[in-house]
C-alpha cells in the first residue's frame, strides 16, 4: 500500500474535479430516484424491475463516459476504465443497487454514483490509471427480499451458499435462479468452485455507503471511515406455537404465543442493554413480529406467533456467545409459557474486517484534502464483507445521512456526497499512479 | 320466584324426559357442524353465510316441533311455546348462532339446542306452561367480526350503540346495516329508542354455554352455575407509531415500534399476575399483536406496529383502575421508547350481574336431579349480560368443555350437555307450573 502523502496542490485539484461533477452527480441520483420511484420513497427490488432500471441507467451513463461495460452470470455490472499495465491487479469500488421496498434513494446506489463521479474526475485530471478500476453495481444485497445476504458480490466470488439459488422472493414466491434469468443473468453458471472474480486478481475492494445512523450528525463530520463489517446469525422465519383460546382462559390455562414473542424480545433488549454497558458493540432486531392474521383476533388468545431475528457483532467470538444466550432465553420462555419456539432455517454471516492500511491510506488522504472525519464501525452488513471474507483488502467510506436508511425519508447532502467521494477519488489516484 | 323443592320423583322424570332427546339433539349438532364446516372447525359469521345456514337449521327443526317463529328487525331468530296465559311475563332461554371463524361447534349454538331439548322435553312431559317460553338465536355475539359487543341481544332491547350499524367487517369491509339487510333484517327500523323487546314484560334470561376454560374439568363436575359476566374495555384497533429504520441503527436512536409493543403487553402480563395475588378476578388479552405486513421485514426496525386488548374484570371499580393503570402504562413507554401510541375507539361492555334468586334456584334443581355443580365467574362475554343491563333477571348455566372454545378443537359431551340442559329444564318447568 502507498504510503506518500498527497502535496496539498494535488489535494486541492482532486477535491476541485470533484466538485465538478456536482451536476453529473446530482443528475443521476434524480434519474434514479424517477427509475426506483414507488410512493413513498424508491423500491429497487432484488432481481426485478426496480433494480433493473437502475442498473440500465448506470450502464448507459458509464457508456457515455467510455468505460468498458461488462456482466458476470449473477447478472452484476462491471463498469471499468482499463488500466496501463495488464499485469497490476484491478481495484472494484462501488456498492449495491437495489434497496428495500419503499426504501430511499441512496442506500447502495450513492456508491455507485460515487464511483462514477471518481472515474469522471480522473479523466477530469488526465490520470490514466496503471491497474484497471472497476465501478461495480452489485446485485441483490438487500436480504428482505430473497432472505439470503450478499447474494451478488458472493455470486461474483464464488461464495454464494448452497440452495441460494433456490430461495423463493417474499413476493413473487418465485426463486432466485427464475429471477436471476430474467434479467439477463445465468444461474446455470453460478455453479460451487466457479467464480468471476479471483480474489487474488483483486487488489483491493472500498465501498462508499451512507451512514444509516446519525452518528456523523453527532460528530458534526460529513465523512466516516469504516472500522469494519459485524458478522451477524439470523432466524428469517421463527415461530412460536401456542394454543388458540377464548379470551375468557383464565391466565394460569393460557399458552399465550404473543406474549411468549413479547417476553422474547423483551429479554433480547436487555441483553443488548447489557452488552452495551460491558462496552461490547452488537445489535438485535426484531423486524416482523406478528400474530398470524388468518387466526388472530380481537377475543382469541394467540395461539401463533411470527417473527424474524437479526443478531450482529463485529467479533466472532461475541456472536457465538450471543447464540448461546439466544438459545437459552428461548429455552427459558418454553418452559415458563408452556409455548414451543420454532426457530427455522438459520442463516450466518461472516465478520468483515476492514485493511488497516486502507483505512489509514482513506484517513491521510480526508486530511490532506481537508476533510474531518472520525472512525466508524458499520452496524450494518455490506458487499464489502464478501470481499473480506475472501481474502481481499477491503475499506468504507460513509457519508452522512439524516433520518436513517430503509425508509422513505434518508437525506444526504451533495455536498456530504462530494466530500466521501472526494475521498474515494484521492485514494484511487494514490493507486493507480 | 318458586322457592320449592322439586320432589325426587318429579326430578328423575324430568332427568328421563332430557335423555330422551338425545339423538335429537346430537343429531342437530350434527347438522349445524355440517351448516358451518370450514376446516379446521366451523364459521358462522356473523351476518354471512355461515350464521344464516344455523338459524335457519334451528328454524325448521322449532317448526317441526309446533314451536311460533318469529323475527324481529335485527334478525334474530324467536322460536316460543306459547303459554296458557297472556298476562304472565315471558322466560327467555338461548345464545348466540354465530362463532368466530375457524371456532367450535358448541360456542353459541349449544344454548340454542339446550332451549330446544327443554321445551322437547316440557311437550314430552305433558307440560303446557303458563307463561310463554321461548328459544332466542341471537345474532352477532362474537365481536371479532364487527368489533361491536351483543349486537343481536342489544339491538332487541333497543340498546345498540349509535354507530353501529355503519361498523365495517372485518373480512368484507361492509356495514353491519348492510349485511343485516342481506339476512333478512331491517335495520331501518333500528332506531334509538325503538326496541322489540320490552324488559318490563321479560320474568328472566337464562343462558347455557359451554364453559371456555378447563375450570369443571379441574373440579370434576359437569355443569358449573353463572355468577356474573364481566364487564370489560376495549381497544379494537390501536396502534404504535415508532419509526421505521435501518437493522443497522444504534439501540440509542431506535423508536422501536415493536419492542414497546412488547413491553406493553409484558407490563399488562405483570398487572394481571398482581390482580391475580390480591384475588381480584380480571383478565387481559392482546388478541391481534402485529408488524405492519406491508412494511416490516427482516432488516427493518419497526416503524410501526398495531394491537388489539380486552380488559375484562367483574366489579365496574376494578375496571375503572385498570384502565387508568394501563394509561400509565402507555404513557411510561411512550417516554421511554420516544413512541406514540394511538389507542382508537375505546368500546365498553357493562358487568352483568346474575340474579342471585335464579342463580339458587338453578343449583337447587340441579341438586334435585343429582348433577353436583359449582359456582363459576364467567371470564367470558355474553348475551345475557345486555340482557341483565336492561334490569332483567338473568342466569347461566356452563357446561364442561375441553380445548378452550374460539378454536375447531373444543370439545363437550352430549352427557355433560343433557345434565346442563336438564338443569335448564326443571328450572323451566319450576317456573312455567
Amino acid at each position: 500500500m502507498v504510503q506518500a502523502e498527497t502535496p496539498a496542490a494535488d489535494a486541492r485539484r482532486i477535491g476541485a474535479a470533484v466538485q465538478a461533477s456536482q451536476t453529473f452527480a446530482s443528475d443521476l441520483f434524480d434519474q434514479l430516484r424517477r427509475d426506483g420511484l414507488d410512493d413513498p420513497g424508491v423500491s429497487r427490488d432484488t432481481y426485478g424491475p426496480g433494480e433493473q432500471r437502475a442498473h440500465a441507467t448506470c450502464a448507459k451513463v458509464a457508456e457515455t463516459m467510455g468505460l468498458t461495460i461488462e456482466r458476470d452470470p449473477a447478472a452484476n455490472l462491471y463498469m471499468t476504465q482499463p488500466g496501463l499495465d495488464a499485469r497490476e491487479k484491478r481495484i472494484i469500488v462501488g456498492s449495491h443497487l437495489d434497496s428495500v421496498p419503499h426504501g430511499g434513494n441512496f442506500d447502495g446506489a450513492a456508491g455507485v454514483v460515487a464511483g462514477l463521479v471518481a472515474l469522471q474526475a480522473l479523466q477530469r485530471l488526465g490520470v490514466t490509471p496503471k491497474r484497471d478500476l472497476t465501478v461495480m453495481g452489485i446485485r441483490a444485497e438487500e436480504s428482505i427480499w430473497f432472505q439470503v445476504s450478499y447474494i451478488g458480490s458472493r455470486a461474483a466470488l464464488g461464495t454464494l451458499p448452497d440452495g441460494s439459488l433456490e430461495a423463493r422472493r417474499i413476493d413473487t414466491g418465485r426463486t432466485l435462479a427464475e429471477h436471476m434469468a430474467d434479467c439477463g443473468g445465468d444461474p446455470a453458471r453460478l455453479i460451487p468452485g466457479q467464480r468471476y472474480l479471483d480474489p487474488q486478481r483483486l487488489h483491493a475492494f472500498v465501498e462508499l455507503h451512507i451512514e444509516q445512523a446519525p452518528s456523523l450528525i453527532e460528530a458534526g463530520c460529513s465523512v466516516g471511515i469504516g472500522t469494519g463489517i459485524p458478522g451477524n446469525f439470523r432466524y428469517p422465519n421463527a415461530s412460536i406455537e401456542g394454543s388458540n383460546d377464548h379470551v375468557g382462559l383464565p391466565r394460569r390455562f393460557r399458552r399465550d404465543a404473543a406474549l411468549a414473542g413479547a417476553e422474547f424480545a423483551m429479554a433480547l433488549d436487555a441483553l443488548w442493554q447489557e452488552y452495551e454497558a460491558r462496552g461490547i458493540p452488537m445489535a438485535c432486531t426484531i423486524g416482523r413480529f406478528h400474530t398470524d392474521p388468518k387466526q388472530h383476533g380481537l377475543t382469541i388468545v394467540p395461539g401463533a406467533f411470527h417473527f424474524s431475528l437479526d443478531v450482529r457483532a463485529y467479533d466472532e467470538t461475541v456472536l457465538a456467545e450471543l447464540d448461546q444466550r439466544v438459545d437459552a432465553i428461548i429455552a427459558g420462555i418454553e418452559q415458563r409459557r408452556g409455548v414451543r419456539f420454532h426457530t427455522g432455517s438459520k442463516a450466518r454471516a461472516a465478520v468483515g474486517p476492514v485493511d488497516d492500511g486502507i483505512k489509514a491510506a482513506l484517513s491521510r488522504g480526508a486530511a490532506a484534502l481537508g476533510i474531518r472525519t472520525i472512525d466508524l464501525g458499520s452496524p450494518a452488513s455490506h458487499d464489502a464483507a464478501a470481499f473480506a471474507a475472501c481474502g481481499v483488502k477491503m475499506g468504507l467510506i460513509f457519508v452522512r445521512n439524516a433520518n436513517g436508511s430503509h425508509n422513505a425519508f434518508e437525506s444526504m447532502t451533495i455536498e456530504d456526497f462530494l466530500d466521501g467521494t472526494a475521498v474515494l477519488t484521492e485514494w484511487l489516484v494514490m493507486q493507480s499512479i
